[in-house]
């Protein structure tokens, strides 16, 4: 047996059956080998952004990790920024870099560089060059134990060729992790303190793993026990809701509404979550978004056992038999009217399907999709974790085949689509439920509202025209059938909606481009009311607080 | 002036007026000073390895560096592998990479990472976050002096943005480089001593620098002279050939091939070139392709004067009278019959236009370009330095920038086109005059011969579906019309002939899908004709050792 087939008998015992691949002849004896394990499925992209990005979306809805198979470092980079995402939501990936042979490092052939300094950007917790076939299935399953965590991340195994194509792989079998702890007593305690004495004062900040249905019906009973408010992460890598679930309100991309958001909070409570911080610095604005004088708990950090804390708070406050408050079934109505993004997002609540997969990169069109979502059937929404856009159509490949029988949609901005639109082909290829929503306003739109929020001065044309994607127009039908994926444009409410009721009802992948307005041109208070929208459930105070904030 | 407006002037001043970007929040500043600063041209890219790509084809033609501006280490990421690209060619770049304001650092926002430790993969030469606004244009000279060399390179600046923001910047001026040294006489000396021994045992290996149309000459006097040869390094940066300039015989990519060019050869004379190695490694082959016993020289290092010193070496063996060897003119007539790969490589020969520029990136398709073209008008050829594929259409990009009343001629296979498919979309937005020729074979061709070569044992159904990359069928006109490129398919000789007379004739990008069989399916003896073909001028006793060392 050699290293490549040794790997992939590895990799097969430890449950990691899927391979997203973009190899190059120093993976040969890796894909030559594929043909000696049933288990392994390789799916095939056409650019490294979609395999990690797909590898990603496969995590977080399998529960766990697929390899990649990239080549060399310039494959890494080409995958870096996926990878990053998987980083920042803590997602396990496990990677596999072909190398060059060991004795052919020496010669800086073209190909020749160093692997480990880009992989180390995204894998800090595991970065190892195997040293020989012997000993490569221990290094692979050390790497699988680190990606798996907790907490997840990205385990990056350099394979050079020779390790790969000699005799003598040993598979080596996984052991299971070692528990993780959960929330000692005193912590608990001091939490269930806090919440007693001022629980309408308090909001849990829930992160992925607190995202889960297991988890917020227990959180909501806390909540209503308690009066204390549940908000999320601004970009969790997984989130269950919609009807039946209890409702959380998203943190705001945007810090100017963040920080409304969090007015008034005391204590904040993170669950799997990290302090909220604004997404970029804005000169003479404060990046730390926690109120001042807001004192912050922990109640389960990123490498602790999330469930087991929230049932010692669930007991400490004593709201075992307290009812959550559960999101009512609830569609907007068929919308009509003006073609806008916000008709996208309204056509989308009207019709999700049960146990839908939303991968949501629409940016600043999809700023009332959670609103029109809130009561549609539950569904799971995958968001930006790390900010890397390219991130939509890669994720929505991983998703749809982790989750065959459910209906993935892709939500993307034009701009984001463009990254690693090669995602289009391997869906086609593999015949996934995947329908991509491509949001064509021909503008890095959101770039024009930063342009305004960081207070640049003297932008003219040239500065413009770097935001402008329309010039010339980018055709999405067009890209999608040159790449084998079934695609529509919309440019009405009704086409769109028709279009996407298609779409749903049809297997495999089909693409709608929405040619649609810009929906922010700039904090214009004349777009208040969609974004107080978009914050469902927004006191009255806090609402007047935005307007104030947000007023020019 | 702030940071952002400074740098910018010190660009300028320093000849840099080109800047391909993918800018975001964090560039911001940057972009809109882009305004103040009426003699930097800004080419948008919607992918960030179309811009390094195109900086690097810029830099080819130029002769002088172009700015990169990209988001954060995930753009660095996705620009990467063009990046390699450029290292490997030593060739100048000069990438602005946007950061965090630094205050905004410490809170691990979304798209935080650690920039730097991508950035020395690929700049080993500069990396520097600039850490204020009065030392930004300081920061920047250094920089420029970092990539320019000799030897020419990456240099990364990483610019967070409150240092772009900043009030206090002052533009800088570059101080002329240092002078690089030639060859010492003693050096200079033993290797007229070698010529002079045995002249016809001798090679020359040429790389970037030496074979520009001005250094051509003088080598070529030197090779009349003493009986030497001249060889190309398989993938120089930049090469002038052509009518009327002196032939220079490119190593093989596949080892086998070149280890056959190399054969006899008792002194190979490095002049801006490193000692032949092969790309990959094979099991129980050799990677170092020097002949056992050659006598390695170097004429001049990367970092020293390359033109002084062939005319060292020029007067040290007396050949300044001796004529040099010229390439006649030579045009492959109209190509007709079924149509392939080389007939599409006969056609450019046929139609190449006067100083045309041809980036090669057409992997196994390409294989009797250079025969073909090798009596056409004077040209220049860009190879794809450092293997990392996706190089031709970004390069592309950047050399017609360069070069705006030269037509540019992208090859590409139908794999390597689609990392980087976006830069045709700035094609289009430019309105450059690049012709780009996608070989369609539905297959990455080249590791069908690569998973041959490294003897790869049990490849099955598996591995050859990881090869095949016509299922589903790949549309480029499709693609390219998505992007307001003006397309074609060519599925006959005749057609694709027309096609591109047509394309060549009219100004703007045109893209032409050329429907081709794969050339090399394994090294098989009948497709020997074709490897000996490309291998112009190999004497009859080389051929026949490659047919030997092929023959299966």
């Amino acid at each position: 047996m050699n290293g490549a087939q040794a790997l992939l008998k590895t990799l097969a015992d430890a449950g990691i059956e899927v391979c997203f691949t973009n190899p190059g002849t120093s993976e040969m004896h890796f894909v030559a080998a594929l043909d000696t394990e049933p288990r392994m499925r390789a799916v095939l992209a056409l650019f490294e952004g979609v395999a990690t990005g797909a590898a990603d979306g496969y995590a977080r809805m399998a529960g766990k990790p697929a390899a990649t198979l990239l080549h060399l470092g310039c494959g890494l980079g080409n995958g870096l920024a996926n990878l990053h995402n998987a980083r920042k939501g803590k997602v396990p990936v496990l990677n596999i870099v072909g190398d060059h042979a060991t004795h052919h490092v020496q010669y800086d052939a073209q190909l020749q560089s160093d692997i480990e300094t880009v992989a180390r950007n995204v894998s800090p917790q595991f970065v190892r060059t195997s040293a020989s076939t012997a000993a490569l299935c221990q290094d692979a399953v050390d790497a699988i134990a680190a990606c798996m965590g907790p907490p997840g991340g990205v385990a990056t195994l350099v394979l050079p060729a020779d390790v790969s194509w000699g005799p003598g792989g040993v598979p080596q079998a996984c052991t299971p992790p070692p528990a993780a702890p959960a929330a000692p007593p005193e912590r608990v305690q001091a939490i269930a303190q806090a919440l007693a004495a001022s629980g309408r004062k308090t909001a849990f900040l829930l992160g992925t793993r607190a995202l889960r249905a297991g988890l917020l019906e227990p959180l909501s009973r806390i909540a209503q026990h308690t009066g204390a408010r549940l908000l999320a992460e601004v970009f969790p890598a997984r989130m269950e809701r919609g009807a039946g679930l209890p409702h959380v309100e998203r943190i705001a991309y945007l810090a100017e509404l963040a920080s409304v958001q969090l007015t008034g909070v005391e204590h904040l409570v993170l669950v799997d979550a990290k302090s909220p911080v604004s997404f970029f610095a804005y000169p003479g604005k404060k990046s730390d978004l926690l109120p001042a004088g807001c004192q912050l708990h922990t109640l389960a950090a990123a490498d602790e056992d999330v469930a087991a804390s929230v049932q010692r708070l669930l007991q400490a406050v004593g709201a075992q038999a307290a009812a959550p408050l559960l999101q009512a079934p609830r569609r907007p109505d068929r919308p009509q009217g003006k073609f806008t993004a916000d008709k996208v997002c309204k056509a989308i609540g009207h019709l999700l399907p049960e146990r839908a997969i939303i991968v949501d990169e629409a940016q600043t069109s999809g700023i009332m999709l959670a609103m029109f979502t809130a009561g549609s059937p539950r569904h799971d929404v995958l968001a930006l974790t790390g900010g890397a856009i390219g991130q939509a159509l890669p994720c929505a490949v991983g998703a749809a085949i982790a989750c065959p029988e459910r209906k993935v949609l892709a939500l993307s901005g034009d701009g984001s689509a463009m990254y690693t639109l090669q995602a289009l082909w391997t869906m086609a290829r593999e015949k996934l439920d995947v329908v991509t929503v491509i949001f064509n306003n021909g503008s890095y739109a959101i770039l024009n509202v930063e342009l305004q929020r960081v207070g640049a001065a003297g932008a003219g044309k040239k500065a413009h025209d770097q935001l402008d994607i329309g010039t010339p127009a980018l055709d999405f039908v067009r890209l999608a059938g040159g790449m084998g994926v079934a695609a529509t444009r919309a440019t009405t409410t009704e086409g769109f909606t028709a279009a996407l009721e298609h779409a749903l009802r049809t297997p495999g992948p089909h693409l709608i481009e929405a040619v649609v307005p810009p929906t922010l041109t700039g904090l214009k208070l004349r777009v208040l009311p969609h974004l107080l929208g978009s914050l469902a459930r927004l006191p009255r105070p806090l609402a007047a607080a935005l307007k104030r904030s947000i007023a020019p």
